[in-house]
């Protein structure tokens, strides 16, 4: 560098010191997202293009698009206790942290080879995978994304391993699973991950999916091997497995199974679980203190997800294939059907605002997520979205049982 | 100013840009207050000091304090629906509307003379204001703070005012309270603020405060002129308030009553609510089905707050003066006193993680908030704070009926 000096008259020194102050400024202001609240955001799942819409559901209206997420397929997303991070399991065993604020993937393992969902724990600091192939489930710390435990299914003599479903968080990070080859719920206890402990208890046939009450003192297997549900009191656990609604189909010819029902989900209302009968046109009402049947409620077609309202005066159901462009509403104190609606074309999935006003229906074939008033079951809006699927809003994160 | 050049060396011209970049730099680093969720976040009310700190609820740790809230004694919190932001209520009808990420206050207004907290619609637009004088309940713009509806607790022919206590959000932009001077329960609905419309309910003598189970659908105002409780079906107003536990303490002599206990909170679990009987070292079991008592616990002194752990195994008491240094925890499921404790001096208020694995407890003459664990009933950690009283997490946002 010469050392003689430079000579620079005032207009050509705020030349220099114009755009060092411009360049600066945009940066960070352009490299900052947005300062926001996280109460009010959600993850759309658009399972045909591996990627997520950050959607915020005050506005109503898309943040950001998150891609590279792999197989959507059947994926499910659970949130950090912050309601910052959305973890998102694939269905080809990819789990994915992504960033709701920045709208990035932070963090990505390949975690097994087939997956099905997952849960976060009670303290937020442990995610956990629930696996088809290898079967088993796994941890990971929440953080990182590094395995903290390994849990294989593994049943019989021979060390075969069961697939796991129905996977739910309970108090004390504990977890609550099926397994569907091994007829067996059991609850792993990762409050050590170091040394996880297991205990298991029979089923009945084939458990397929399952709920755990939001208080996570009940959980209910469905049976797709028999005709009922296994129903294990996780604050007495020694008692057992309970059959409930034992021959809810029996002396019926079966139908053809089109959709597996799903359990997950706001089920519980006033004292009362509604559930999807698998194969038949109906809901089934079971009262949660005696766990007796105490109704049944014919609806359009067999029912795939029925969820409760969050204030649970109504329970909203949709369909399986070839009727899955309805969606029933129930009411649940004169237990009828008050509505029927055809709010889009293979309605896959349904969110409820966390106090209810609206709940987001995702349509598969018509490209949209819609939304619906839940006072007057009129849409309001709706948003594009490539073959939408699930709709998970981050008040899940404050929730048992997700 | 002069035209001609100046000279500056190479080092010089450096020691003018680099400053200035230094300091563009570090204006936006540290104007832009760090990006992160707010799931996690609270608000600890530091009653003497019209303050509160902003609290991270993973971290355990104070974020920010803010002050310049006014009169704080019995001061209370709700949360917008994205959960960035406090609107606090203080006691001398203070509204402040408080930013959990920078840590400042965005509006705040004087909006009665005296006031005794409040509550935010389902929609998270409006937010409501309950106050002793004068009497009656006002809705603010929950973005800007503007008035949008003021509807005065009138009663019989010359107009006259009553307190209002008890005041919870329903469903559908809906408020309910009750009126102590006026013997009645309103419901306000609030859906269009220009034209609010308000039905009444006679409610028996002198309502002091209430609670609304989680769905919103039942209202229960403790009643201080007689002895029993006022219940309202709110999916059923037509059938009118009906009196639950009528005679309670019929036949004893009253002991005096040095605080009057809180039912807004927590206090259903199970199918049961647990609610503190006024005067008496007991708390009240209630059949959530029948709305018949099933049963009274012995409590160490006059319960002040009864409030279920999120998954309503456990339900935690605190007391009034003298006693109010100790806690006790009752079993659910045994419906028994199981645990006797003594976390500080002057235990004013308890707060529950979203997921309950903690509860957090303030004790105002230690001035300290004690971190418990609610599976080993032991401290974790305290923070300092002056004179702390209530606590408030953004969980409740996605909540209805606080």
């Amino acid at each position: 560098m010469s050392k003689e000096n430079v000579r620079l008259s005032p207009p050509l020194l705020w030349g220099i010191l114009l755009p060092v102050m411009v360049l600066l400024l945009s940066a960070c202001t352009t490299a900052a997202p947005v300062l926001r609240g996280t109460g009010d955001l959600g993850v759309l799942i658009e399972r045909a293009d591996g990627r997520v819409k950050i959607v915020d559901t005050s506005a109503r209206a898309v943040l950001a698009q998150v891609e590279g997420l792999g197989d959507l397929s059947h994926a499910s997303v659970v949130f950090s206790r912050d309601a910052r991070y959305a973890f998102v399991f694939g269905r080809d065993g990819g789990l994915s942290k992504v960033d709701l604020l920045t709208g990035r993937i932070v963090r990505r393992i390949m975690q097994a080879g087939n997956a099905i969902g997952g849960a976060i724990s009670q303290d937020g600091r442990i995610v956990v995978a629930q696996n088809y192939m290898p079967g088993g489930i796994k941890a990971f710390d929440a953080e990182t994304l590094e395995l903290v435990a390994d849990v294989p299914a593994s049943y019989g003599s021979d060390g075969q391993r069961s697939k796991v479903v129905g996977l739910a968080d309970l108090p004390g990070n504990r977890f609550v699973y099926s397994l569907f080859d091994a007829d067996e719920i059991r609850v792993t206890d990762l409050s050590d991950p170091a040394h996880p402990t297991t205990q298991r208890f029979p089923a009945g046939r084939q458990p397929y999916d399952a709920l755990v009450t939001p208080d996570g003192r009940y959980y209910i297997a469905g049976l797709f091997g028999e005709d009922g549900l296994a129903m294990l009191d996780l604050w007495q656990p020694q008692q057992g497995v309970r059959k409930i609604l034992a021959g809810y189909g029996k002396g019926d010819a079966p139908l053809p199974v089109y959709k597996m029902p799903h359990l997950r989900g706001w089920a519980i209302a006033g004292g009362r679980a509604y559930l999807p009968a698998i194969g038949r046109h109906e809901v089934l009402v079971v009262d949660t203190t005696t766990w007796q049947e105490v109704g049944r409620i014919a609806v359009k077609s067999q029912p795939v997800f029925v969820m409760a309202r969050p204030d649970g005066r109504e329970v909203w159901v949709n369909f399986a294939f070839p009727e899955n462009g309805w969606v029933q509403v129930i009411d649940t104190l004169s237990q009828d059907v008050v509505d029927t609606l055809q709010p889009g074309r293979a309605i896959l999935h349904m969110e409820f605002a966390p106090r209810g006003e609206v709940v987001w229906l995702s349509s598969r074939d018509d490209n949209r997520v819609f939304i619906y008033d839940t006072a007057s079951h009129k849409p309001l809006h709706s948003i594009a979205a490539a073959s939408p699927s699930g709709i998970f809003f981050t008040s899940r994160a404050a929730r048992t049982g997700f």
